[in-house]
């Protein structure tokens, strides 16, 4: 990069896409980064920053103007803007927004701040090919030709009364194949999907999802046509709930990524280690107390590992799938009869594993009542852990709280403790002391 | 269901969209489920099939002829039409497609079956709108209008030369703000991108999503235009592809779900379970051996749920960071370097950790050497942990395996042994026994 010409440069980047672009930034310091950044012209520029990693992101952003960054933010489509935005300190927001020459897009933009993440409204955007019912697709194709400049990809075309009221919808299909004269009224498809605006994003996922959409409309309560998402931002927002809930499955609270700073790593995972510490200490307090009972059993202390893990594994199983489920919304049933089904599950996974236990112990120390202690014991360790697995996340699910983070280290943490419990009372009643 | 009428049913489900349609069927019983199907027309029903639920789909198909599906695939689209053949058992499936009147239809699918799972070519539909770079704009429109009717969404129009070679792309919006009369080697767009057949689906998924692509063109080694790769079908693997790294890491082997039978369900559970058995079978040996050197610190043996704990979660923590990593392309740098920052991380989390367990084992016990010798064990231990965990999905990943397996049970009873060993063996070094 720096030995090149600045013109030999430009003529090089030119010739890649946008997102092989923001890669290769991605890997530069930052003052190269904004070297190539102000070399090309802002309608690359502008889509480059939407692909850059999110900490360059910010760094390139520190060192833009006010003015710069409005520019940028101009040649944006208004969701990705907002996207940018939102990423400044607050106080830069306004003063960036306020740089922005475009009314429309101004006021568009600040539309799209005052909705909730999370909600549909957050994700979409101003852009969009509507007509009037009352138009001729003649001249629906003149008005198309003219609003199509602004939109990158037109997916479907919506169909509004006079009142901007959504009542369906049109491909450019539809149109092509009608007859100039006809009116949009006489023609337009009034099955149409759509959500409202503070339906939750997720929600708006499945649905585009289920019904295979490419882009959806947002309408507010009055079904007021306000935007549209498309399909590639729920594409995004898959593959960030999919991560996130694979990092909470592997205990780890932040959204980190490989390349995150030692201190960065650190604050995403020590959280969940300090709960497995307390969780050993507990397991610790509990042993020592049974310390005394087992004199003669000392054998049993050195299954305790075994029992923790068995609770662990049963345990992150059962809520993994029930966090799926409960994701894929076929979670069907009364929380009872999906308690009574884990249930047997793990009594039967529990007595075929008690069996192999029992065989071991009794073949390697010769104590059958020992032997039938622990693998009864672990029975029970597993059957508590089973429903303890599928309960908690069906519980705070029912609460308004996400599921996920019942699987990964907080189960598997209070299902060590209560399974080591369980196991040590379990053998003194069994062994009889 | 049962109770009403024939005519009254059919008018209340043609009110419905397919996906509802099969999310109702799922939850019937069999013979209600293929009574309401052969009740309603073949264009719903085939629909209806490809959003079914595959248990229940395999289970309605055999109760089907083979003229019956054959009709149902003719009204599907190529890839759809194959992804419901693949499912009949081999020797049906031959017999399905001799039943299918459209040779077209029957060829293409017959081609499509020829692809590898897993590659692009089985992702992929025949259905799609090609131009040739001689037509003209008028004649093109006129064509489109033909192919388009067979193909449910237009996406783009491919263009290519008359070798079938694919040279570019065109929008309807290009082609409708053109000139009747212009040729559509002036106006087509040569900057296309497009996968090979027997690219890896999940690398089409990556460049879909990368580029925010809605659907991509396929060729052959001599960039023959083959088909296209629509976005839902990316949107349906990148699910499928999340729950299976999930179930991985959550110690479940097969693809099941929460409404699955409990045999079904132990066939996905207890492999794993099994592995955890055997691992605390490995801790318990461990313990016995070292029963005899400790019998002045028994204390120690009541950490070992605590040990076994923190190696297990820090296992998972390094190992899902860097199976994400890899899902994404950003491990970048050499497997040393990125052994090198787990090892700094592991030593900070852990020396963060051991402090705290030092005071409470001081605190409570008054015995400063056992206090050290766990805290410094405890360190090593994570150390330990965070470098299997980072080097195994590595390792695999190298060696053309899925390093999501590497995640979950996998990671942590290999841990929780080693950990405990290394725990015993730091402890008696320390304590001079």
């Amino acid at each position: 990069v720096e030995g090149q010409k600045n013109k030999d440069l430009k003529e090089l980047l030119d010739e890649f896409h946008y997102a092989d672009i923001a890669e290769i930034l991605d890997e530069l310091n930052l003052e190269q980064a904004i070297y190539v950044i102000k070399l090309l012209d802002s309608e690359t520029t502008s889509d480059i920053l939407t692909e850059l990693d999110e900490d360059i992101r910010e760094k390139v952003l520190k060192n833009l103007s006010d003015k710069e960054i409005a520019e940028e933010v101009e040649e944006l489509d208004t969701d990705d803007a907002v996207d940018i935005i939102q990423e400044l300190p607050e106080e830069r927001q306004q003063e960036v927004i306020e740089q922005i020459e475009d009314e429309e897009h101004k006021e568009e933009i600040k539309e799209l701040l005052t909705y909730e993440d999370g909600t549909a409204g957050a994700l979409m955007a101003k852009e969009l090919v509507k007509v009037y019912e009352t138009w001729t697709v003649a001249g629906c194709l003149r008005k198309i030709r003219a609003q199509a400049e602004e939109v990158t990809r037109v997916h479907s075309i919506y169909v509004v009364t006079k009142e901007e009221k959504l009542i369906g919808r049109l491909s450019l299909k539809n149109l092509i194949t009608a007859k100039n004269e006809q009116k949009i009224a006489d023609i337009y498809i009034s099955n149409v999907d759509y959500v409202t605006v503070d339906e939750e994003d997720e929600e708006v996922a499945k649905v585009m999802a289920k019904y295979d959409l490419e882009a959806i409309p947002v309408v507010d309560e009055n079904k007021k046509l306000l935007g549209r998402i498309t399909i590639d931002d729920i594409v995004d927002l898959l593959k960030e709930e999919a991560e996130k809930d694979y990092q909470l499955a592997a205990g780890i609270t932040q959204d980190v990524d490989s390349d995150d700073s030692i201190l960065e790593l650190t604050r995403a995972r020590l959280p969940w280690l300090f709960l497995g510490l307390i969780g050993g200490i507990g397991a610790f307090i509990i042993m020592e107390g049974f310390q005394e009972s087992f004199n003669h059993y000392k054998v049993l202390f050195f299954f305790t590992p075994l029992i923790a893990a068995m609770a662990g594994n049963v345990g992150v199983q059962s809520s993994a799938i029930i966090v799926q489920g409960l994701a894929n919304d076929d979670v069907k049933g009364s929380i009872n009869s999906r308690l009574f089904k884990e249930m047997l599950l793990a009594a039967l996974n529990g007595l075929i594993l008690a069996f192999f236990l029992f065989l071991f112990v009794w073949v390697t120390k010769g104590e059958v009542n020992t032997a039938f202690a622990i693998s009864v014991s672990l029975v029970a360790v597993i059957i508590v852990a089973g429903l303890i697995g599928t309960f908690v996340p069906l519980f705070l699910d029912k609460r308004g709280i996400d599921p996920a983070i019942a699987t990964g280290p907080f189960i598997t943490t209070s299902n060590d403790i209560l399974g080591i419990l369980l196991y040590f009372w379990i053998a003194k009643l069994i062994l009889g002391i």
